[in-house]
């Protein structure tokens, strides 16, 4: 018996009197000699399928308690019902009987994965992880999980300009209902399907705000192109960014986007847009007189700002005459 | 001058009479020396900002056109005030003047940026694929762009269990309101929070579908976290699947889930839940009322299942009478 003296166990398992890990199965559990570095600071619950006269084996040093099908039906009587038999869902029996805060479960032919350093990957540490640092539902956040270690949330407020330098290698649809923080200096889009509604706003200059210009640009897209069935996506490609700005000054730009904010979200959060708007430059047209009824008692900027948004239609449709001439012969 | 014939350009730009690249600046354009291979295919756009009287420099052989604020004022006239000044916001007048399907805008202090290998990365490429392959806003793919070239949608359907070695480093946060397939064979959840809903349901054995139990329960606990404003998080960790089922043997098990999902999944989107359901062992028992009464008719099945999420929780509540009592005691 080695229980917890093993070298290849990590030091500190996190949160292990708090984890229950639930592994339904129909054979000898000898999967889990791959496992034993991660898995043996843990209690296993194990359900065993099928055939309950069969004698389902666990390599040695192992903390567990097992199910059988007659076990089942002893604990649950006639609830048992509800278990399914001959099939791996079984395993949310070992939910029922679970005593502790965190459930994790995997199936017997899962093995330990490497990273791409060839590190083996600790599943039940990263899920752990996963499950104490927040999440972000309501929003969707373009740098991933703003709780990694890497690029905490304070970090990020208190160093906003801090570069993040992993690399992740994935193209992501955000989607539909949920705003995101849309960059401009990287920023591809179907003119045809949604340039109407790619408009910048008033910012910088003589105007109360700065930086927002891009913010603004992607919550009007985003309510326009959920309207419209339309994706966005986020991701890669990557570019390198030499900043040149300065943080105080940034602050001082966005000092106003970030008060106005708490206001303009919930709005943007709420827009709804009428059937008859069918194409980008109706939906902006229409956005316009939300963004004046809803965001003109904010501030005053805002009412200037949806006059824009008009001018801003205005000029598109004199410097692009024939879209207008094709949405208007498409009615 | 060296348009098109550099050693250095890829020989087959993505859709280059459909792009333009548009630039906001206030600087010569000497960054476009190391983005040559990849932006000299394309037409760009430059958008001067600041100062008009200012002369600003782009190196040979790049094919563009330059507005400056004089020219910005003479081609809109008074609508000119839409247009900000003083900030890269000045971009959107490129969109506007443009005549071209697809818009790329970059800013003057972003390089190219190298992938793991040491690649440099083609930005442009890589947006256009973005824009030419569809998105997918109205459910969440846990792999993430299931149009990538490595592991694309056909593939998918035609070799369903293919395996996906990229590693994607990151963890992500569904969000509300967007379903998304669970898989119960690496999973982990908070038993206190959300384990009355974490029912895998009926299937194998005797059961008319196989396989759906995990998507099954991940629909039910997804517009369950969502009506508690609880995360719902993928990604890491990855583990090693060795699998030993049998292709044919599951679309078998699949059949009925493939063909009744299509009534399945709108009804998880549309579910709205009262607000008196606080606890996910209350909205669970709401939720299984409404799956008799929505799907009872899609098939006899779903009145089953409804039964057994009642049996479910029933059997919850007899192994875990504290959670009851403390649920009780909160009210």
């Amino acid at each position: 018996m080695a229980v917890g003296t093993s070298s290849g166990i990590p030091s500190t398992p996190l949160h292990k009197d708090e984890v229950d890990i639930v592994i339904p199965t129909i054979r000898n559990l000898d999967f889990l000699e791959m496992w034993r570095p991660f898995f043996q600071p843990y209690h296993l619950i194990i359900v065993q399928d099928g055939d309950p006269r069969k004698t389902i084996s666990v390599p040695d040093g192992f903390d567990y308690e097992l199910y059988n099908r007659n076990d089942i039906n002893r604990i649950l009587g006639p609830k048992a019902a509800c278990i399914s038999f001959n099939d791996s869902s079984c395993r949310c029996f070992g939910y029922l009987v679970s005593k502790k805060k965190y459930v994790f479960t995997i199936d017997d032919d899962c093995f330990v994965a490497k990273d791409p350093s060839g590190k083996e990957i600790n599943a039940p540490d990263q899920h752990i992880k996963n499950l104490l640092s927040p999440s972000t539902p309501f929003f969707f956040n373009t740098l991933y999980d703003p709780y990694r270690e890497d690029y905490d949330a304070p970090t990020q407020l208190v160093k906003p300009h801090e570069r993040n330098t992993r690399y992740v290698d994935a193209v992501i649809t955000v989607p539909k209902g949920a705003l995101f923080p849309l960059c401009g200096m990287n920023l591809a889009f179907n003119r045809e399907l949604i340039g109407p509604a790619m408009y910048f706003g008033l910012v910088g200059g003589s105007q109360p705000i700065g930086q927002y210009d891009d913010m603004w640009a992607g919550w009007c897209v985003k309510v326009i192109c959920d309207h419209l069935g339309l994706g966005v996506k986020t991701g890669l490609p990557y570019i390198w960014h030499s900043k040149a700005s300065n943080p105080l000054a940034n602050l001082k730009k966005e000092y106003h986007g970030i008060h106005w904010q708490e206001e303009v979200i919930p709005f943007f959060q709420a827009v709804s847009l009428p059937k008859k708007c069918t194409t980008a430059r109706e939906c902006y047209a229409e956005l316009s007189k939300q963004v004046k009824e809803k965001l003109g008692k904010v501030d005053a900027y805002f009412n200037k700002l949806a006059d824009a948004m008009v001018t801003w239609i205005e000029a598109w449709d004199e410097l692009n005459p024939s879209e207008k001439l094709s949405n208007v012969s498409a009615k």
